[in-house]
């Protein structure tokens, strides 16, 4: 059986490379493909920042080797960040 | 709808809260509760090493602030680098 662990880590797996193969390195990826995976997977995300750049902000935050591409390393490191943010906001709206 | 980027972090975020809940501090891993969540969540990752000190090895690896217990931050650190070397293991085996 599969944990939900498991099943968590294998949609993070799952996620990225569902963008990355689109083109270039497909093991990377792309501005492009991770401007899809951002309107793709967080939407609403986007949507409650007002901010019309935060794909290229959130891009330019990633890319740590200054390659032009965000392998998968770089892209674990956004998603770790955002899952702390959301828990804190999730034990903050327990509380009260 | 929920994507499937959402649906991985709210796992990550609900197996973190299931373990830490069960004694003391209800939002971090006491270190029974680390055992627990390793043990019910990775029991094939524990298998597979066959180092019985696994568990008190992770333990004290990711209690950075040395308080004997793992916050949620300290977790996702634990499952960003696993999940990173899960996707090389699955890159590694594509090619092949």
């Amino acid at each position: 059986m599969v944990s939900l662990l498991e099943k968590s880590m294998e949609g993070l797996i799952k996620v990225f490379h569902n963008y990355s193969g689109k083109e270039g390195d497909r093991h990377k990826l792309s501005k492009g493909e991770m401007k899809s995976l951002l309107q793709g997977e967080l939407s609403d995300f986007l949507a409650a920042s007002k901010d019309p750049m935060v794909a290229e902000k959130i891009m330019s935050d990633l890319d740590e080797n200054r390659d032009g591409e965000v392998d998968f390393q770089e892209f674990v490191v956004l998603v770790a960040a955002l899952t702390v943010a959301c828990n804190e906001f999730f034990m903050e709206s327990m509380k009260n």
